[in-house]
């Protein structure tokens, strides 16, 4: 028996343990990937690849313990030697070796060049090979950029007094309605995967008043566009007390400036990797649907075919019009038609064609849809039944409404897509770890 | 068009804010369910539930425009009046009302009555009336602490370079193997539900070093038990360059250490509601599985029938004999059999019939298995076929070994789970927000 009591320093160094005050000129112990080899004859650069960046590390024959010959791309080593100051090196640091050894070998070479600073290869390649091509720091770095857009939906909706929930994926059949369920046997009863945690959310508005979920939703959807996934993960708020929709575009506008602010602070680096230039978000324009399909149709000289809906290439055009008109980059489209929305969506009581909710685009994108939702139960039933629907396998879900609910509203925001806007992306795969697609089910 | 900058102040005022220096002696307005009415004929007491808890408002006929008659559980309302200082009241303030607007009306009267302070019913009806059960305050607390668990989780990671990831939960048939797997059918193809991030992280190992992910994981395992759940969120994590499986053991326990100072800080309130004492951390015993199971034999006089299982019995006497003996709630036990733990698992190079693998036990429950991976392609192929699997469908997994990993290892945490025992529950569903188990798929 012996005690376990936390987590003990390690000999073996991070890079931002490296870059402290006085460290230069000092013994080290580092380890890592190796990334690249140059061998230059008597002097050899070996390039570690660590969560937190490339370490270059020098090889001086005479110098070192081992053989250069026997270091190659993808083992994993440690290494001994004195850090120094390299004007050229990542960092500005170097390690001149004394010791190496190896932790772990490859079996065969790497399918992809990834230590060029741009993995130079098809999309197709690049998820055929996902756990190699993502080792490119560029590809990775869109994936760290993934992790702050997340951590900062959570940490400013902590901080607005929302709880977080765990919702089930498994649900009831019919649930939802709409023929996009993906469907399953669950011990020989008909169940489907969620498309979405919305009445689970609105449910705990009763409970906690405001929640938030961070996890996957799932889509059999046939479409294979570069925009589309069969399985997202979907951030999703739900607020109680609001005085209308706006309150929601309001705490979404928020969570971007919070966003944008933590990004710049805890991922600059990666920013930088990227090139990317975070957006203004001091304000978002919001204009009303049939409003801004007016104004595209006469700026850019395009007929409106359907009053009640958008195509993409209209949405392009609002984004554009923002852009060109506002100076945004984020513009949100209010007052969707009700045709166009959930049962559940609440219409507007001035015009009931329309529906007290929204579109965010992002760069000409949907990226969000959110929306006032109907809390009494006698308009919601009546809704349900003038749509033909059956409130089977919603049960639960209605008698919520029986016992009470404030007014409230939510929104969903596409992890993924959220990520490839802000990255001048084209595809969504490109910001999706292991994307499911129609003819995507592995890796 | 008008421009959204941010979130506005209501004049409704949130309990926090009530509370704060110089509110007494003001008019305030403020919203919430009516959670109780108790009426005494002249004076009325109406109890708000809000998201930070109760706020108790006084009406005194004449003092208020409004008729107290018209008051009932689970409307919504909002309340305007002076706040003024209550020692028996909730917070030790109370608002004496001068004028109440109904936001919403229930249309039945609710089912449980959620209002007394410990909720009187049955964990079957808790469970069928799950949105109304929620509302009480006990109930509801449970589910904040949980909130606490896994926000500790995320944010004790960030702090030690982890890297939050997303991976799919939909999968090619036959990756994990087991018969335990939902399957369901992606557009004509086999699929199946995953059944842990298993070999997502490990592949992430060789991109990031050290990641984690929170998610929903699913077992179609056929036991109906107080501690099995057929959906459920995994805590999991995996980290790279360890030098033993030990590393794992002592980033959980300063995991735990982290997790209960933040309970204690920011979750004070709910601790007290469900009257819990945090267990002491600071060092967690470990004790071999052979040892262990001899010692508990020894103590309590009980046959050891199996060697190599370790039975619920035993398990709970582990729990027992590791607080008599090391005054501790938490004990790992290390060196698994071999026979227990999955292909990927890393035999004890001193004796193969154990693993470098442990499981944490809390309170005599297994909370969490962990333990070090086979990072070497032939070893891994090696035991593959040792065991008389097939490659099949995890071809992508098996081929990042080829391309180089550093030792790893990580572990698994049910987040249910830890709650019911951290809260002393009976019963793994009282932990959880909407359970799945054999017989219930809603709601």
């Amino acid at each position: 028996m012996e005690f376990l009591t936390g987590v003990k320093e390690k000999e073996t160094l991070e890079i931002s343990r490296l870059l402290e005050d006085g460290m230069l000129g000092r013994t080290v112990k580092v380890n890592g990937a190796v990334h690249a080899v140059r061998d230059m004859g008597t002097v050899a650069f070996i390039i570690l690849r660590k969560r937190e960046g490339l370490i270059q590390c020098v090889y001086e024959e005479g110098k070192a313990d081992f053989d250069v010959k026997g270091v190659h791309e993808a083992q994993t080593v440690e290494v001994t030697g004195v850090l120094q100051e390299s004007e050229k090196a990542p960092n500005g640091v170097e390690i001149t070796l004394s010791s190496l050894q190896i932790l772990s070998e490859p079996k065969e070479a790497l399918p992809l060049a990834i230590s060029k600073w741009k993995l130079n290869t098809s999309l197709e390649a690049k998820l055929n090979y996902r756990p190699v091509a993502l080792r490119n720091i560029k590809e990775r770095a869109k994936f760290k950029i993934q992790e702050g857009i997340v951590r900062a939906f959570r940490d400013f909706l902590y901080q607005e007094g929302f709880t977080e929930i765990h919702t089930p994926k498994i649900g009831e059949k019919g649930a939802e309605g709409g023929s996009n369920v993906f469907k399953l046997d669950y011990f020989h009863r008909p169940a489907v995967l969620a498309q979405s945690p919305q009445f689970y959310k609105q449910m705990m508005v009763g409970v906690f008043d405001r929640v938030f979920e961070t996890g996957p939703v799932f889509r059999a959807e046939k479409h294979n566009t570069k925009r589309h996934l069969n399985e997202y993960t979907s951030l999703d708020f739900e607020m109680g007390y609001i005085d209308s929709f706006e309150d929601i575009m309001a705490m979404e506008t928020a969570f971007l400036q919070y966003m944008m602010r933590l990004l710049k602070e805890d991922y600059a680096k990666e920013l930088e990797i990227l090139n990317v230039t975070l957006p203004d978000v001091t304000r978002i324009p919001a204009v009303r649907f049939d409003e801004v399909k007016r104004l595209v149709s006469e700026k850019y000289n395009r007929k409106i075919r359907n009053p009640f809906d958008l195509e993409p290439e209209e949405e392009h055009l609002i984004g554009q019009y923002a852009k060109e008109e506002w100076g945004s980059d984020f513009v949100f489209v209010t007052y969707y038609p009700s045709k166009k929305r959930p049962f559940y969506a609440m219409d507007d009581p001035e015009d009931e064609r329309y529906t007290l909710s929204f579109d965010l685009l992002f760069r000409g994108l949907e990226i969000t849809t959110g929306g006032q939702r109907i809390h009494d139960y006698d308009m919601l039933t009546a809704k349900l039944e003038k749509r033909g629907m059956s409130p089977e396998g919603m049960e639960t879900y209605l008698d919520t409404f029986k016992h009470g609910m404030p007014p409230h509203g939510g929104l969903g925001i596409g992890m993924e897509r959220l990520t490839m806007q802000l990255l001048g992306e084209e595809n969504v795969r490109e910001t999706t770890l292991f994307p499911r697609d129609l003819s995507r089910l592995t890796p």
